[in-house]
């Protein structure tokens, strides 16, 4: 029997999603709590992982219990949000088919990168990341539009990534305007490599303070090389918002 | 010499804006700094105060110095700011003439109260008051117009409130939708009673939840009893956004 889980969780206090020996995680506190509360010991399996300090709005993870195991959707959100810390919430949960993997099946991920535009830092922004004041955010709206199709996304990965396959499509990449100078910027694609987002975010960064031109992330898409992209901005300010199956 | 200061601050770990001796205020902060960085023991006149726990994204204040004072935009603000907490920060700051007054001339405030709506806690929202999400933000929405107008808010007013003129000018109110189910009740006014935006709150909460319909609003400024209005809501989650003198 399949168990189908959606997660919120504010990601500042933890070394990120995957259990790690010695160390606070998301899934350290999940499986730990979800065990309790099923009276057997269960492993989680995410969407993907999301790095130290990085927040989700709808990360999505399944376990698998025997087949007599009597799922009650109620209590079981009831007594595992009880036992949780404040800062990770079960939003829902429910049974799912034996093709469903909350990893191999993903269609599609969003996620937003909150940033403020200031000459100095603002008290009431503090998990976002500031920009300054010398940012044009309309010149980071128009390199967006490089990152959408299928590309090979090498200039964006992590040099400690292992992989090997950097091809990834991406369906929209925009920046969203809240008003009092913050912003996001939201991107949802097929799936994404380690860092991608926050690697793009400094690439953004990088032509909106005219370091380069918009243009320049076509070239650096093309160029395939790391060290053309931006740095690598914190993790804090980036937020897993939707895991898409295609149901 | 007055000098005028921009200020923003996250109130969640200050006793309100009031310097009181043994707690940690706003106030206390910005004079202890800014009397060090001028070298002479200054006050500071706020527009008004703000509870414990309430946020100023933009609250005016002003001191009095000797005319012999060297006052430098750059260097003042630079070294207020590098000796202020992170969640205190001095945005602006300049020389007005001896007709301003901080407190007393002051055209219109704008507050912002937020809440997002979710049968369960949102680890991303922390901050923000959940409403159950048998809430109507239309029906909040409606209940807004009555308070437009020049009332009396004597429904709206904390007991212990000294004041004995209830009588206050409300420009604009409304509901402001940011998405992903969180809203802001943002209001414009003459001036503010103590505790009234979070009364106010919790009367449209009151409202959206159906215990009262919303003509409700006309029917508890008129009746100017505290009894009949609603709940004085968490001070956490209200902004004090900004302060108008008309300039």
């Amino acid at each position: 029997m399949k168990i189908k889980l959606i997660i919120e969780y504010d990601g500042s206090q933890y070394s990120g999603w995957q259990a790690q020996e010695g160390q606070r995680t998301i899934q350290g506190e999940l499986e730990r709590v979800v065990s309790d509360v099923v009276h057997e010991k269960i492993t989680l399996y995410a969407s993907g992982r999301t790095d130290a300090g990085v927040n989700a709005r709808a990360q999505v993870a399944h376990f698998e219990i025997g087949e007599n195991f009597k799922f009650n959707r109620f209590q079981f959100l009831g007594s595992v949000n009880f036992f949780l810390p404040d800062d990770i919430i079960v939003k829902d949960a429910c049974v799912v088919g034996d093709d469903f993997d909350a990893r191999f099946t993903v269609k599609k991920k969003t996620y937003r990168y909150y940033f403020y535009v200031s000459r100095f830092e603002r008290p009431l922004f503090a998990k976002f990341l500031r920009v300054n004041d010398n940012v044009s955010v309309d010149l980071m709206r128009e390199a967006c539009q490089y990152l959408i199709g299928e590309h090979d996304f090498k200039s964006f990965v992590a040099r400690k990534s292992g992989k090997t396959n950097f091809v990834r499509t991406i369906y929209d990449a925009k920046i969203l305007d809240f008003g009092d100078d913050l912003f996001a910027f939201e991107i949802t694609g097929s799936g994404f490599l380690y860092n991608m987002v926050r690697i793009i975010m400094g690439t953004l960064i990088k032509i909106g303070t005219k370091k380069c031109a918009p243009n320049a992330m076509k070239e650096i898409i093309d160029g395939k090389s790391r060290a053309s992209a931006g740095k690598t901005v914190s993790g804090t300010p980036l937020v897993l918002f939707s895991v898409d199956y295609g149901e």
